[in-house]
């Protein structure tokens, strides 16, 4: 069994070259939200959920981006309703939010 | 299909307490040394693999640790060597490098 049940990876990367990235968009928000959300929820911890800092995540181009593990969904998200819907439906069912996946063909 | 076939994430945590963490272990070189190396031997990028930094992982007693998904695979490495195989035989082949693999019941 995985040692977490759902491992969800938030990019907080600034590019240091000043181009778009997730930081700029409001990525520490997004992660402390949900942070802060698991927490109150009571799903965090080993055999549950664990919601984690990143470095780039390499998909700049739909930033902010955020991918769920093992599952290997990727969300770009807008703000904390978004975030909400993340946790209670992906992160707390394992439904995955069609509407929030980011498509395939989004990268750096 | 995932984004990326095998991601890695290394804990590049150092806690703000003083306590043990990652960063005092070796975490840095670790997470260099296995970004060259994909680099060098040509596994990076969008269907292949991705080497990323990650905060704090929460298994602070095994450090330092490294996770490989979707497999969900953790690992707990000591020097260069350690990371050639798991990028060699893991992250190219698919193959787990069982004596680096960390013991579930290893936590925070």
């Amino acid at each position: 069994m995985s040692y977490f049940e759902r491992h969800i990876f938030f990019c907080l990367n600034e590019r240091e070259s000043g181009e778009n990235s997730c930081a700029q968009h409001g990525a520490q928000q997004g992660f402390d939200h949900c942070k802060a959300r698991v927490r109150d929820l009571g799903l965090g911890g080993p055999g549950a959920v664990r919601v984690n800092k990143a470095g780039c995540l390499d998909r700049c181009a739909g930033g902010p981006v955020a991918v769920v593990y093992p599952e290997a969904v990727w969300y770009s998200y807008v703000d904390n309703a978004d975030i909400d819907e993340i946790v209670d439906k992906h992160l707390k069912h394992g439904q995955v939010v069609e509407r929030l996946v980011l498509p395939n063909n989004v990268g750096r």
